[in-house]
Protein backbone atom coordinates (compact mmCIF):
# COMPACT_ATOMS: atom_id res chain seq x y z
CA UNK A 1 0.00 0.00 0.00
CA UNK A 2 1.53 3.63 -1.12
CA UNK A 3 1.95 5.90 2.31
CA UNK A 4 -1.06 7.85 1.10
CA UNK A 5 -3.24 5.00 0.96
CA UNK A 6 -2.31 3.88 4.28
CA UNK A 7 -2.94 7.26 5.41
CA UNK A 8 -6.23 7.44 4.89
CA UNK A 9 -6.60 3.70 6.13
CA UNK A 10 -5.55 5.12 9.31
CA UNK A 11 -8.13 7.93 9.56
CA UNK A 12 -10.72 6.68 7.98
CA UNK A 13 -11.51 4.77 10.63
CA UNK A 14 -10.32 7.22 13.24
CA UNK A 15 -12.83 9.87 11.65
CA UNK A 16 -15.78 7.60 10.95
CA UNK A 17 -16.14 6.09 13.78
CA UNK A 18 -16.40 9.68 15.92
CA UNK A 19 -18.67 11.22 13.00
CA UNK A 20 -20.90 8.08 13.79
CA UNK A 21 -20.42 8.41 17.92
CA UNK A 22 -21.53 12.35 17.09
CA UNK A 23 -25.20 11.00 16.04
CA UNK A 24 -25.68 8.48 17.87
CA UNK A 25 -25.63 10.68 21.16
CA UNK A 26 -27.94 12.83 19.76
CA UNK A 27 -31.45 12.86 21.56
CA UNK A 28 -33.47 12.72 19.01
CA UNK A 29 -36.28 10.21 17.05
CA UNK A 30 -34.87 7.15 16.15
CA UNK A 31 -36.33 7.16 13.06
CA UNK A 32 -34.28 10.21 12.10
CA UNK A 33 -30.96 8.72 13.51
CA UNK A 34 -31.30 6.24 11.38
CA UNK A 35 -31.62 7.79 8.58
CA UNK A 36 -28.48 9.97 9.73
CA UNK A 37 -26.79 7.35 10.04
CA UNK A 38 -27.22 5.36 7.09
CA UNK A 39 -26.43 7.97 4.42
CA UNK A 40 -23.19 9.12 6.92
CA UNK A 41 -22.28 5.56 6.94
CA UNK A 42 -22.44 4.64 3.04
CA UNK A 43 -19.60 7.02 2.53
CA UNK A 44 -16.55 6.52 0.30
CA UNK A 45 -13.68 7.90 0.06
CA UNK A 46 -14.26 10.84 2.83
CA UNK A 47 -12.02 12.88 0.50
CA UNK A 48 -13.30 15.80 1.56
CA UNK A 49 -12.18 15.30 5.60
CA UNK A 50 -8.79 13.44 4.58
CA UNK A 51 -7.86 16.74 2.63
CA UNK A 52 -8.72 18.84 5.98
CA UNK A 53 -6.57 16.77 7.89
CA UNK A 54 -3.91 16.36 5.15
CA UNK A 55 -3.98 20.48 5.22
CA UNK A 56 -3.77 20.15 9.13
CA UNK A 57 -0.68 18.41 8.91
CA UNK A 58 1.34 20.10 6.65
CA UNK A 59 1.37 23.28 9.14
CA UNK A 60 2.52 20.33 11.68
CA UNK A 61 -1.03 20.07 13.36
CA UNK A 62 -2.34 16.80 14.35
CA UNK A 63 -5.83 15.36 12.79
CA UNK A 64 -7.22 15.04 16.08
CA UNK A 65 -7.67 19.59 16.08
CA UNK A 66 -9.70 19.18 12.56
CA UNK A 67 -12.14 16.32 13.56
CA UNK A 68 -14.97 18.81 14.28
CA UNK A 69 -14.77 20.56 11.42
CA UNK A 70 -14.17 17.41 9.04
CA UNK A 71 -17.28 15.82 10.73
CA UNK A 72 -19.15 19.37 9.80
CA UNK A 73 -18.16 19.20 5.92
CA UNK A 74 -19.17 15.56 5.89
CA UNK A 75 -22.33 16.26 7.10
CA UNK A 76 -22.86 18.68 4.70
CA UNK A 77 -21.53 16.89 1.66
CA UNK A 78 -24.09 14.05 3.07
CA UNK A 79 -26.81 16.05 2.99
CA UNK A 80 -26.10 17.59 0.08
CA UNK A 81 -26.48 13.70 -1.52
CA UNK A 82 -29.37 13.04 0.65
CA UNK A 83 -31.18 16.11 -1.02
CA UNK A 84 -29.89 15.87 -4.99
CA UNK A 85 -31.60 11.95 -5.26
CA UNK A 86 -34.51 12.82 -3.77
CA UNK A 87 -37.29 12.21 -7.06
CA UNK A 88 -38.03 15.93 -7.24
CA UNK A 89 -33.97 16.60 -7.76
CA UNK A 90 -32.27 13.70 -9.68
CA UNK A 91 -34.50 10.77 -8.75
CA UNK A 92 -31.37 8.50 -8.02
CA UNK A 93 -32.25 4.83 -6.75
CA UNK A 94 -28.83 4.09 -6.17
CA UNK A 95 -26.03 5.61 -4.82
CA UNK A 96 -22.35 4.13 -4.66
CA UNK A 97 -24.21 0.91 -4.61
CA UNK A 98 -26.60 1.70 -2.30
CA UNK A 99 -30.16 2.16 -1.83
CA UNK A 100 -30.12 6.12 -1.47
CA UNK A 101 -32.28 7.20 1.66
CA UNK A 102 -35.46 8.39 0.20
CA UNK A 103 -36.07 4.52 -0.98
CA UNK A 104 -34.89 3.34 2.55
CA UNK A 105 -36.58 5.55 4.79
CA UNK A 106 -39.24 7.15 2.99
CA UNK A 107 -39.03 11.08 0.92
CA UNK A 108 -40.37 12.87 3.83
CA UNK A 109 -37.42 11.39 6.14
CA UNK A 110 -34.77 12.01 3.78
CA UNK A 111 -36.04 15.80 3.46
CA UNK A 112 -35.32 16.29 7.25
CA UNK A 113 -32.69 14.10 7.68
CA UNK A 114 -30.98 16.34 4.81
CA UNK A 115 -32.43 19.04 7.28
CA UNK A 116 -30.89 17.57 10.33
CA UNK A 117 -27.55 17.21 9.00
CA UNK A 118 -27.15 20.70 7.47
CA UNK A 119 -28.23 22.26 10.70
CA UNK A 120 -26.01 19.62 13.28
CA UNK A 121 -22.54 20.68 10.95
CA UNK A 122 -22.88 23.84 12.73
CA UNK A 123 -23.75 22.75 16.01
CA UNK A 124 -20.30 20.65 15.73
CA UNK A 125 -18.48 23.26 15.15
CA UNK A 126 -19.65 25.83 17.64
CA UNK A 127 -19.71 23.76 20.34
CA UNK A 128 -15.80 22.70 19.41
CA UNK A 129 -13.38 22.96 21.99
CA UNK A 130 -10.83 22.59 19.30
CA UNK A 131 -10.38 26.04 18.13
CA UNK A 132 -11.30 29.77 19.63
CA UNK A 133 -14.21 31.51 19.52
CA UNK A 134 -12.49 33.77 16.75
CA UNK A 135 -11.55 30.65 15.27
CA UNK A 136 -14.82 28.72 14.85
CA UNK A 137 -16.65 32.08 13.91
CA UNK A 138 -14.57 32.04 11.01
CA UNK A 139 -14.97 28.54 10.14
CA UNK A 140 -18.24 28.57 10.30
CA UNK A 141 -18.65 31.81 8.49
CA UNK A 142 -16.63 29.59 5.49
CA UNK A 143 -18.05 26.75 5.80
CA UNK A 144 -21.90 28.31 5.34
CA UNK A 145 -20.37 30.44 2.32
CA UNK A 146 -19.09 27.72 0.63
CA UNK A 147 -22.17 25.59 0.91
CA UNK A 148 -25.14 28.27 0.62
CA UNK A 149 -26.53 30.08 -2.03
CA UNK A 150 -23.47 31.80 -3.08
CA UNK A 151 -21.63 28.64 -2.68
CA UNK A 152 -23.15 24.92 -3.53
CA UNK A 153 -26.39 25.03 -3.36
CA UNK A 154 -26.22 27.95 -5.94
CA UNK A 155 -23.78 25.19 -8.15
CA UNK A 156 -27.05 23.04 -7.74
CA UNK A 157 -29.46 25.28 -8.96
CA UNK A 158 -27.29 26.25 -11.88
CA UNK A 159 -26.73 22.44 -12.72
CA UNK A 160 -30.51 21.86 -12.36
CA UNK A 161 -31.23 24.94 -14.97
CA UNK A 162 -28.46 23.50 -17.37
CA UNK A 163 -29.65 19.68 -17.98
CA UNK A 164 -30.84 19.11 -21.23
CA UNK A 165 -29.66 22.21 -22.58
CA UNK A 166 -25.82 22.46 -24.14
CA UNK A 167 -23.53 24.63 -21.81
CA UNK A 168 -21.14 26.38 -22.54
CA UNK A 169 -17.39 26.01 -21.07
CA UNK A 170 -17.64 28.59 -18.63
CA UNK A 171 -21.10 27.56 -17.77
CA UNK A 172 -20.26 24.16 -17.13
CA UNK A 173 -16.81 25.51 -15.03
CA UNK A 174 -18.84 27.74 -13.04
CA UNK A 175 -21.24 24.94 -11.81
CA UNK A 176 -18.38 22.83 -10.56
CA UNK A 177 -16.89 25.20 -9.03
CA UNK A 178 -19.99 26.05 -7.25
CA UNK A 179 -21.24 22.54 -6.77
CA UNK A 180 -18.44 21.04 -5.86
CA UNK A 181 -15.68 22.75 -6.23
CA UNK A 182 -16.34 25.38 -2.92
CA UNK A 183 -16.79 22.47 -0.68
CA UNK A 184 -13.48 21.05 -1.42
CA UNK A 185 -11.64 24.38 -1.13
CA UNK A 186 -13.43 24.92 2.07
CA UNK A 187 -11.68 21.36 3.18
CA UNK A 188 -8.28 22.14 2.23
CA UNK A 189 -8.53 26.12 3.39
CA UNK A 190 -10.25 25.24 6.94
CA UNK A 191 -7.18 22.75 7.45
CA UNK A 192 -5.10 25.38 6.45
CA UNK A 193 -6.63 27.79 8.62
CA UNK A 194 -6.97 25.66 11.59
CA UNK A 195 -2.96 24.45 11.02
CA UNK A 196 -2.28 28.64 11.00
CA UNK A 197 -1.36 29.24 7.60
CA UNK A 198 -0.96 32.85 6.64
CA UNK A 199 -2.65 34.63 3.97
CA UNK A 200 -0.28 34.05 0.96
CA UNK A 201 -0.20 30.58 1.80
CA UNK A 202 -3.90 30.63 2.04
CA UNK A 203 -4.57 32.04 -1.52
CA UNK A 204 -2.18 29.62 -2.52
CA UNK A 205 -3.90 26.68 -1.26
CA UNK A 206 -7.79 27.84 -2.31
CA UNK A 207 -6.03 27.57 -6.02
CA UNK A 208 -4.73 23.95 -5.42
CA UNK A 209 -7.95 23.32 -4.04
CA UNK A 210 -9.68 25.00 -7.30
CA UNK A 211 -7.93 22.70 -9.41
CA UNK A 212 -8.19 19.60 -7.95
CA UNK A 213 -11.72 20.10 -7.96
CA UNK A 214 -12.43 20.68 -11.27
CA UNK A 215 -10.05 17.67 -11.72
CA UNK A 216 -12.03 15.63 -9.73
CA UNK A 217 -15.24 16.88 -11.48
CA UNK A 218 -13.02 16.10 -15.09
CA UNK A 219 -12.65 12.65 -13.76
CA UNK A 220 -15.92 11.98 -12.72
CA UNK A 221 -16.85 12.76 -16.59
CA UNK A 222 -14.62 10.40 -17.59
CA UNK A 223 -15.28 7.28 -15.70
CA UNK A 224 -19.27 8.14 -16.68
CA UNK A 225 -17.99 6.92 -19.92
CA UNK A 226 -14.62 4.84 -19.38
CA UNK A 227 -15.39 3.30 -16.21
CA UNK A 228 -17.37 0.34 -15.40
CA UNK A 229 -20.52 -0.22 -13.46
CA UNK A 230 -19.18 -1.71 -10.52
CA UNK A 231 -16.12 0.37 -10.20
CA UNK A 232 -18.63 3.57 -10.14
CA UNK A 233 -21.37 1.99 -8.49
CA UNK A 234 -23.99 3.63 -10.41
CA UNK A 235 -25.07 3.18 -14.41
CA UNK A 236 -22.70 3.99 -16.65
CA UNK A 237 -23.24 6.31 -19.43
CA UNK A 238 -25.82 8.04 -17.49
CA UNK A 239 -24.49 11.80 -18.22
CA UNK A 240 -24.70 10.92 -21.97
CA UNK A 241 -28.47 9.61 -21.81
CA UNK A 242 -29.67 12.52 -19.98
CA UNK A 243 -28.14 15.09 -21.93
CA UNK A 244 -25.79 16.51 -19.55
CA UNK A 245 -22.80 18.86 -21.07
CA UNK A 246 -19.76 16.98 -19.42
CA UNK A 247 -16.00 17.89 -20.46
CA UNK A 248 -15.81 14.82 -22.66
CA UNK A 249 -18.98 15.68 -24.61
CA UNK A 250 -17.61 19.35 -24.75
CA UNK A 251 -14.00 18.49 -25.69
CA UNK A 252 -14.00 15.32 -26.41
CA UNK A 253 -12.33 12.84 -24.68
CA UNK A 254 -8.74 13.62 -25.72
CA UNK A 255 -9.49 17.33 -24.93
CA UNK A 256 -11.13 16.27 -21.21
CA UNK A 257 -7.70 13.98 -20.72
CA UNK A 258 -5.63 17.11 -22.01
CA UNK A 259 -7.41 19.34 -19.28
CA UNK A 260 -7.42 16.92 -16.46
CA UNK A 261 -3.20 16.93 -16.66
CA UNK A 262 -3.41 21.04 -16.71
CA UNK A 263 -5.62 21.16 -13.97
CA UNK A 264 -3.09 18.38 -12.35
CA UNK A 265 -0.65 20.23 -13.47
CA UNK A 266 -1.97 23.64 -11.74
CA UNK A 267 -2.45 21.55 -8.35
CA UNK A 268 0.95 20.87 -8.10
CA UNK A 269 2.37 24.13 -9.16
CA UNK A 270 0.36 26.12 -6.57
CA UNK A 271 2.28 23.55 -4.12
CA UNK A 272 5.39 23.77 -5.20
CA UNK A 273 4.92 28.26 -4.47
CA UNK A 274 4.03 26.96 -1.12
CA UNK A 275 7.43 27.07 0.16
CA UNK A 276 6.82 24.15 2.40
CA UNK A 277 7.00 20.41 2.17
CA UNK A 278 3.43 18.93 1.25
CA UNK A 279 3.78 15.55 0.82
CA UNK A 280 -0.15 14.93 1.47
CA UNK A 281 -1.81 17.36 -0.50
CA UNK A 282 0.66 15.97 -3.55
CA UNK A 283 -0.30 12.58 -3.04
CA UNK A 284 -3.82 13.62 -3.16
CA UNK A 285 -3.94 15.62 -6.24
CA UNK A 286 -2.66 12.31 -8.10
CA UNK A 287 -5.22 10.27 -6.19
CA UNK A 288 -7.90 12.22 -7.31
CA UNK A 289 -6.88 12.41 -11.14
CA UNK A 290 -5.99 8.64 -11.21
CA UNK A 291 -8.95 7.37 -9.85
CA UNK A 292 -11.31 4.37 -10.72
CA UNK A 293 -14.10 5.01 -8.70
CA UNK B 1 -53.42 50.91 18.02
CA UNK B 2 -52.14 49.42 21.32
CA UNK B 3 -48.79 50.50 22.21
CA UNK B 4 -47.70 46.88 21.61
CA UNK B 5 -49.01 46.85 17.74
CA UNK B 6 -47.50 50.41 17.04
CA UNK B 7 -44.39 48.67 18.26
CA UNK B 8 -45.00 45.78 16.28
CA UNK B 9 -45.41 47.90 12.63
CA UNK B 10 -42.28 50.11 13.28
CA UNK B 11 -40.23 47.01 13.86
CA UNK B 12 -41.34 45.04 11.19
CA UNK B 13 -41.08 47.69 8.22
CA UNK B 14 -37.20 47.89 9.86
CA UNK B 15 -36.84 44.20 9.96
CA UNK B 16 -38.07 43.32 6.46
CA UNK B 17 -36.42 45.77 4.09
CA UNK B 18 -33.20 44.47 6.26
CA UNK B 19 -34.35 40.64 5.59
CA UNK B 20 -34.80 41.37 1.85
CA UNK B 21 -32.07 43.10 1.11
CA UNK B 22 -29.47 40.56 2.97
CA UNK B 23 -31.13 38.04 0.11
CA UNK B 24 -31.36 40.77 -2.83
CA UNK B 25 -27.48 41.24 -2.14
CA UNK B 26 -26.45 38.08 -2.49
CA UNK B 27 -24.46 36.22 -5.83
CA UNK B 28 -26.51 33.59 -6.62
CA UNK B 29 -28.59 32.19 -9.61
CA UNK B 30 -31.79 34.76 -9.86
CA UNK B 31 -34.46 31.67 -9.49
CA UNK B 32 -33.13 31.03 -5.73
CA UNK B 33 -33.29 34.66 -5.00
CA UNK B 34 -36.55 34.86 -6.18
CA UNK B 35 -37.52 31.76 -4.52
CA UNK B 36 -36.12 32.35 -0.92
CA UNK B 37 -37.59 36.24 -1.14
CA UNK B 38 -40.81 34.72 -2.50
CA UNK B 39 -41.09 33.24 1.26
CA UNK B 40 -39.69 35.46 3.12
CA UNK B 41 -41.77 38.26 1.62
CA UNK B 42 -45.12 35.83 2.33
CA UNK B 43 -44.03 36.19 6.21
CA UNK B 44 -46.69 36.97 8.36
CA UNK B 45 -46.69 38.42 11.89
CA UNK B 46 -42.70 37.82 12.35
CA UNK B 47 -43.69 36.78 15.45
CA UNK B 48 -40.17 35.52 16.25
CA UNK B 49 -37.98 38.56 15.40
CA UNK B 50 -40.32 40.37 17.59
CA UNK B 51 -40.25 39.04 20.78
CA UNK B 52 -35.99 38.68 20.14
CA UNK B 53 -36.24 42.59 19.89
CA UNK B 54 -38.60 43.01 22.85
CA UNK B 55 -36.99 40.62 25.19
CA UNK B 56 -33.75 43.02 24.14
CA UNK B 57 -35.42 46.32 24.86
CA UNK B 58 -36.17 44.44 28.33
CA UNK B 59 -32.37 44.86 28.55
CA UNK B 60 -32.34 48.18 27.60
CA UNK B 61 -30.95 47.68 24.27
CA UNK B 62 -31.67 48.69 20.46
CA UNK B 63 -33.66 46.31 18.40
CA UNK B 64 -30.72 46.62 15.36
CA UNK B 65 -28.25 45.10 17.92
CA UNK B 66 -30.40 41.46 17.06
CA UNK B 67 -30.82 42.41 13.68
CA UNK B 68 -28.85 39.75 12.27
CA UNK B 69 -29.77 36.86 14.86
CA UNK B 70 -33.49 37.97 13.77
CA UNK B 71 -33.17 37.34 9.80
CA UNK B 72 -31.12 34.13 11.01
CA UNK B 73 -34.31 32.95 12.94
CA UNK B 74 -36.68 34.19 10.79
CA UNK B 75 -35.21 32.39 7.84
CA UNK B 76 -34.92 29.24 9.59
CA UNK B 77 -38.25 29.58 10.49
CA UNK B 78 -38.82 30.34 6.68
CA UNK B 79 -37.16 27.53 5.00
CA UNK B 80 -39.18 24.73 7.77
CA UNK B 81 -42.23 26.13 5.86
CA UNK B 82 -41.36 25.91 2.69
CA UNK B 83 -39.76 21.75 3.61
CA UNK B 84 -43.09 21.19 5.40
CA UNK B 85 -45.38 22.74 2.91
CA UNK B 86 -44.05 20.23 -0.07
CA UNK B 87 -45.90 17.49 -1.70
CA UNK B 88 -43.70 14.59 0.17
CA UNK B 89 -44.55 16.35 4.04
CA UNK B 90 -47.76 18.04 4.19
CA UNK B 91 -48.31 18.34 0.41
CA UNK B 92 -50.20 21.88 0.94
CA UNK B 93 -50.98 24.28 -1.67
CA UNK B 94 -51.71 27.05 0.35
CA UNK B 95 -49.99 28.85 2.93
CA UNK B 96 -51.09 32.14 4.57
CA UNK B 97 -53.39 32.31 1.28
CA UNK B 98 -50.89 32.27 -0.86
CA UNK B 99 -49.39 29.53 -3.40
CA UNK B 100 -46.68 27.86 -1.74
CA UNK B 101 -43.24 27.96 -2.73
CA UNK B 102 -43.30 24.65 -4.64
CA UNK B 103 -46.09 25.53 -6.39
CA UNK B 104 -44.75 28.89 -7.88
CA UNK B 105 -41.22 27.54 -8.26
CA UNK B 106 -41.54 24.09 -8.44
CA UNK B 107 -40.42 21.26 -5.78
CA UNK B 108 -36.65 21.41 -6.79
CA UNK B 109 -36.34 24.73 -6.66
CA UNK B 110 -38.39 24.92 -3.19
CA UNK B 111 -36.03 22.24 -1.50
CA UNK B 112 -32.96 24.06 -2.86
CA UNK B 113 -34.08 27.16 -1.17
CA UNK B 114 -34.81 26.21 1.68
CA UNK B 115 -31.74 24.56 2.27
CA UNK B 116 -30.11 28.07 0.94
CA UNK B 117 -31.94 30.12 3.94
CA UNK B 118 -30.88 27.29 6.44
CA UNK B 119 -27.42 27.72 5.63
CA UNK B 120 -27.45 31.34 4.80
CA UNK B 121 -28.76 32.02 8.64
CA UNK B 122 -25.70 30.78 9.98
CA UNK B 123 -23.20 32.87 8.10
CA UNK B 124 -25.84 36.05 9.07
CA UNK B 125 -24.65 35.11 12.55
CA UNK B 126 -21.16 34.30 12.00
CA UNK B 127 -20.58 37.75 9.62
CA UNK B 128 -22.41 39.99 12.14
CA UNK B 129 -20.53 43.04 13.90
CA UNK B 130 -23.55 43.39 16.29
CA UNK B 131 -21.94 40.80 18.60
CA UNK B 132 -18.23 39.64 19.89
CA UNK B 133 -16.82 36.27 18.39
CA UNK B 134 -17.67 34.77 21.99
CA UNK B 135 -21.20 35.81 21.43
CA UNK B 136 -21.97 34.95 17.58
CA UNK B 137 -20.32 31.12 18.74
CA UNK B 138 -23.11 31.24 20.84
CA UNK B 139 -25.85 32.00 19.42
CA UNK B 140 -25.08 29.76 16.47
CA UNK B 141 -24.92 26.97 19.31
CA UNK B 142 -27.63 27.93 20.76
CA UNK B 143 -29.57 28.46 17.00
CA UNK B 144 -28.68 25.07 15.98
CA UNK B 145 -29.84 22.93 18.64
CA UNK B 146 -33.02 24.84 18.63
CA UNK B 147 -33.68 23.72 14.64
CA UNK B 148 -31.43 20.95 14.52
CA UNK B 149 -32.00 17.23 15.14
CA UNK B 150 -32.67 17.86 18.83
CA UNK B 151 -35.11 20.47 18.16
CA UNK B 152 -37.37 21.60 15.50
CA UNK B 153 -36.31 18.92 12.63
CA UNK B 154 -37.17 16.46 15.90
CA UNK B 155 -40.44 17.68 16.57
CA UNK B 156 -40.92 17.66 12.56
CA UNK B 157 -40.15 13.97 12.37
CA UNK B 158 -42.34 13.11 15.85
CA UNK B 159 -44.88 14.93 14.19
CA UNK B 160 -45.12 12.94 11.29
CA UNK B 161 -44.58 9.72 12.99
CA UNK B 162 -47.86 10.64 15.57
CA UNK B 163 -50.02 11.04 12.48
CA UNK B 164 -53.37 9.28 11.89
CA UNK B 165 -52.64 8.14 15.36
CA UNK B 166 -54.14 9.45 18.61
CA UNK B 167 -51.49 10.66 20.80
CA UNK B 168 -51.22 11.11 24.78
CA UNK B 169 -50.92 14.48 25.97
CA UNK B 170 -47.24 14.31 26.78
CA UNK B 171 -46.41 13.29 22.76
CA UNK B 172 -48.20 16.03 21.80
CA UNK B 173 -46.46 18.43 23.99
CA UNK B 174 -43.04 16.49 22.77
CA UNK B 175 -44.45 17.72 19.44
CA UNK B 176 -44.94 21.21 19.98
CA UNK B 177 -42.30 22.20 22.12
CA UNK B 178 -39.90 20.93 19.67
CA UNK B 179 -41.45 21.58 16.42
CA UNK B 180 -42.49 25.06 17.37
CA UNK B 181 -41.56 25.72 20.81
CA UNK B 182 -37.41 25.69 21.03
CA UNK B 183 -37.72 28.22 18.29
CA UNK B 184 -39.93 30.23 19.68
CA UNK B 185 -37.66 30.29 23.35
CA UNK B 186 -34.38 30.82 21.03
CA UNK B 187 -36.32 34.10 19.81
CA UNK B 188 -36.44 35.54 23.16
CA UNK B 189 -33.15 33.58 25.04
CA UNK B 190 -31.36 35.27 21.63
CA UNK B 191 -32.54 38.27 22.73
CA UNK B 192 -31.57 38.28 26.22
CA UNK B 193 -28.40 36.85 25.84
CA UNK B 194 -27.71 39.72 23.59
CA UNK B 195 -28.90 42.03 26.35
CA UNK B 196 -26.75 40.75 28.59
CA UNK B 197 -29.51 38.81 31.04
CA UNK B 198 -27.56 36.44 33.81
CA UNK B 199 -28.18 32.66 34.15
CA UNK B 200 -31.18 33.13 36.44
CA UNK B 201 -33.15 35.72 34.22
CA UNK B 202 -32.38 33.32 31.19
CA UNK B 203 -33.90 30.70 32.85
CA UNK B 204 -36.95 32.61 33.70
CA UNK B 205 -37.25 33.48 30.38
CA UNK B 206 -36.76 29.90 28.54
CA UNK B 207 -39.64 29.37 30.87
CA UNK B 208 -41.36 32.20 30.14
CA UNK B 209 -40.98 31.19 26.06
CA UNK B 210 -41.87 27.50 26.95
CA UNK B 211 -45.25 28.80 28.19
CA UNK B 212 -46.17 31.05 25.19
CA UNK B 213 -45.01 28.84 22.73
CA UNK B 214 -47.58 26.19 24.08
CA UNK B 215 -49.94 28.75 24.24
CA UNK B 216 -49.34 29.67 20.56
CA UNK B 217 -50.21 26.11 19.83
CA UNK B 218 -53.13 25.94 21.44
CA UNK B 219 -54.41 28.70 19.98
CA UNK B 220 -53.26 27.52 16.57
CA UNK B 221 -55.91 24.40 17.27
CA UNK B 222 -58.56 26.50 18.66
CA UNK B 223 -58.57 28.46 15.76
CA UNK B 224 -58.72 25.52 13.08
CA UNK B 225 -61.88 24.54 15.11
CA UNK B 226 -63.49 28.05 15.93
CA UNK B 227 -61.89 30.81 13.00
CA UNK B 228 -62.63 31.56 9.61
CA UNK B 229 -61.02 30.80 6.94
CA UNK B 230 -60.53 33.59 6.32
CA UNK B 231 -59.08 34.95 9.20
CA UNK B 232 -56.31 31.99 9.18
CA UNK B 233 -55.62 31.56 5.42
CA UNK B 234 -56.38 28.18 4.75
CA UNK B 235 -58.97 25.99 5.51
CA UNK B 236 -61.04 25.38 8.77
CA UNK B 237 -61.16 22.21 10.35
CA UNK B 238 -58.33 20.41 8.53
CA UNK B 239 -56.96 19.38 11.49
CA UNK B 240 -59.47 17.32 11.92
CA UNK B 241 -60.35 16.00 8.84
CA UNK B 242 -56.72 14.87 8.71
CA UNK B 243 -57.47 13.36 12.06
CA UNK B 244 -54.68 15.04 13.66
CA UNK B 245 -54.30 15.29 17.68
CA UNK B 246 -54.75 18.06 18.90
CA UNK B 247 -55.52 20.00 22.05
CA UNK B 248 -59.40 20.07 21.80
CA UNK B 249 -59.17 16.33 20.25
CA UNK B 250 -57.28 15.65 23.54
CA UNK B 251 -58.91 17.79 26.16
CA UNK B 252 -61.83 18.73 24.36
CA UNK B 253 -62.46 22.39 23.61
CA UNK B 254 -63.32 23.58 26.92
CA UNK B 255 -60.41 21.82 28.64
CA UNK B 256 -58.31 23.07 25.84
CA UNK B 257 -59.18 26.81 26.89
CA UNK B 258 -58.35 25.97 30.17
CA UNK B 259 -55.03 24.92 29.29
CA UNK B 260 -54.40 28.05 27.26
CA UNK B 261 -55.52 30.33 29.90
CA UNK B 262 -52.89 28.20 32.75
CA UNK B 263 -49.75 28.40 29.69
CA UNK B 264 -50.63 32.54 29.46
CA UNK B 265 -50.56 32.99 33.36
CA UNK B 266 -47.28 30.67 33.67
CA UNK B 267 -46.09 33.35 31.01
CA UNK B 268 -47.00 35.96 33.46
CA UNK B 269 -45.82 34.65 36.35
CA UNK B 270 -42.24 34.02 34.98
CA UNK B 271 -42.18 37.95 33.70
CA UNK B 272 -42.86 38.56 37.25
CA UNK B 273 -40.45 36.96 39.00
CA UNK B 274 -37.68 38.20 36.71
CA UNK B 275 -37.44 41.66 38.89
CA UNK B 276 -37.51 44.14 35.71
CA UNK B 277 -40.27 45.62 34.01
CA UNK B 278 -41.15 43.72 30.90
CA UNK B 279 -43.90 45.52 29.22
CA UNK B 280 -43.23 44.35 25.51
CA UNK B 281 -43.12 40.47 26.47
CA UNK B 282 -46.18 40.51 28.76
CA UNK B 283 -48.25 42.42 25.57
CA UNK B 284 -46.73 39.59 23.61
CA UNK B 285 -48.01 36.59 25.98
CA UNK B 286 -51.56 38.46 25.80
CA UNK B 287 -51.69 38.69 21.86
CA UNK B 288 -50.67 35.02 21.15
CA UNK B 289 -53.11 33.74 23.21
CA UNK B 290 -55.66 36.49 21.98
CA UNK B 291 -54.83 35.95 18.76
CA UNK B 292 -57.25 35.71 15.72
CA UNK B 293 -55.54 34.72 13.04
Amino acid sequence: MTAIKSYIEEKRTMFESYLLQRVEALQAPAPLKESMAYSLRAGGKRIRPMLLFAALETYGKEAEKGLDSACALEMIHTYSLIHDDLPAMDDDDLRRGKPTNHKVFGEATAILAGDALLTFAFELIASSTAHSPEQSVKLIRMLASAAGPEGMVGGQMADMAGEQKTLTLPELEYIHLHKTGRLLAFSVMAGAFIGGADERETSLLEKYARHIGLAFQIRDDILDVEGTEEEIGKPVGSDESNDKSTYPSLLSMNGAKEKLTEELNGAHEALAALGRPAPLLEAFANLIAERTA
